[in-house]
């Protein structure tokens, strides 16, 4: 396949792999960027810097092709050392960059100065606006029906791509609300020139997860989300399970909820630990609406060369229905 | 254009004109049908049966070609006489009705007996496939984009047009998200078979409403929506403005809101007269998130020639993006 994106990050199908924290492992995105796509490293899965390098190269030992790093810039009382994971970025020789949560522009001189292309992902038109005059080369746009952080104006992929890819002229990835061949089709026909999928990508045989919440996607339908912590403005999609729903009740307190009330459920590694151990109700699980969607434990070369046929077959159709 | 769609209903373009309380009048209705879509009158913008007839007959001398009636069955203490509404529909010889609201299935016998093609609009896949079970023709699915009542399962477009499609066996009308040619070509990439516009059609020349209300959509971006009525299981999606905020403030009072608190804004007649005075913050004002993506106010049929070439040449950019 051929446009801006698949030229720009030297792919052969513009399929890329969303950045997962606990999820965005060297086994996942070379397995990814092998079947065509892209591949995405969590910069911050990675407890230090060191261990990111280390990552970083455990993936090359598993693949040739591109991928890239995904880097949440968020404002924090306590940063994570973000300059240092951009110089082991940088210095690793990676090519492509993933910025999300916060503008990147205070490291857009550095990574432009080292070739890296910068995709930014957000989750609204006037962000978009203001990461394309910063500099960035590609911006993810990120619906309502997205897993993680959706931002707080609720307005889903039918609407937000059109608006982005209308409104800027860098090229403009489609994220949230895409698990197959149909939906990639759908946000190509909105002028998306790529898909970027989370929720997909953590049900393949290759995600880095216990079997247990990979089965526990396959069983829930497109009603199974929650959107946690929106009382707090950090609004947040994650799977209706204990823990999302007693985060829920507590925010509806009618005397309302304080962050340290919370904070015990949201932060901190009990959702790894619920991953990694498959207990399905022991952490926080983030999980957009094309859970609904999903069916099944494919392989990542298995799903992307079915959604590339199934992608294909749905515009053909779309066109035969369309025809004079 | 040829699919199950346009053969059921007899038109030349699956594009339909949702049923919109005050607006779906002969005029607009008569001029999306003679455009090549179809116009859809809404029976309970009417307010006795005969009205109705008169309003029937009052199509009928704009237009030769094929349209329909929308009948909304809502479950309320003083319902309106739906069968002598529906008595009405099928002694004038309309072939077409909509319903929504509630389950058509007490009218379906009736409605089949004389030749009329069911189409049902819902907001879930459940609620889709009992439709089909009881026997309608087509469901038109409404994904939580869209203006007016898009349910509580808050499920969008991108996720809910392809498991309807997938669940059904009859045909899809995508519903809610789409205002152009690029929106119909996803619907269609997504597998449905047609698309329903209620927001797109009010912004049109021939809306029998003020121009102000017109201008105050194109002015209106994708933010500029509100849900209401949500405290009562009763979520619509409304233009922000000073009725819908001063509603939304109260629902969001701390010792909660009675529905009498709220009903003088939400019900009656204050939202026909402000769409007829022009006076935006009159009354409660339907509109779906698309207003972000409307720009003018052409006639009906430049919009719908206008999206038919738009829809052609998106899907044929994303087969040239997705080829071998």
């Amino acid at each position: 396949m051929k446009n801006r994106v698949t030229e720009l990050l030297g792919i052969r199908y513009p399929i890329i792999q969303g950045g997962m924290q606990w999820v965005g492992k060297a086994e996942l995105v070379a397995a990814v960027s092998n079947a065509g796509g892209l591949g995405v490293i969590t910069a911050l899965t990675q407890p230090t810097p060191k261990d990111l390098e280390r990552e970083i190269q455990r993936t090359r030992e598993l693949t040739d092709k591109p991928f890239g790093v995904n880097l949440t810039l968020l404002p924090t009382l306590k940063p994570p050392p973000y300059a240092e994971y951009v110089q082991v970025i940088i210095e690793q020789g990676v090519k492509i960059i993933e910025t999300a949560g916060n503008s990147p522009k205070a490291f857009i001189p550095q990574l432009k100065a080292h070739g890296l292309v910068i995709v930014h992902k957000c989750t609204t038109v006037r962000h978009a606006l203001s990461a394309e005059r910063d500099g960035v080369d590609i911006v993810s746009i990120d619906g309502f029906e997205c897993a993680g952080h959706p931002g707080e104006d609720d307005v889903p992929g039918l609407v937000l791509i059109p608006l982005a890819t209308q409104a800027l002229k860098i090229p403009v990835i489609a994220s949230g609300g895409i698990a197959d061949g149909r939906g990639m089709a759908a946000a190509m026909a909105l002028g998306a020139e790529g898909v970027n999928m989370g929720t997909r990508f953590f049900a393949t045989q290759e995600a880095p997860v216990h079997d247990n919440i990979k089965q526990a996607l396959v069983s829930a339908t497109e009603r199974d989300t929650r959107l946690m912590l929106r009382s707090f403005r950090n609004t947040t999609r994650v799977l209706r399970n204990a823990v999302s729903e007693a985060v829920v009740a507590r925010e509806r307190h009618p005397e309302g909820c304080e962050f340290e009330d919370v904070r015990p459920w949201v932060v901190g590694t009990r959702g790894r630990d619920a991953m990694l151990s498959g207990d399905v109700d022991g952490g926080v699980i983030a999980a957009g609406q094309v859970v609904g969607l999903i069916h099944d434990i494919p392989s990542c070369a298995e799903l992307i060369e079915r959604m590339v046929a199934d992608c294909r077959a749905h515009l053909a159709q779309a066109q035969r229905w369309t025809a004079e």
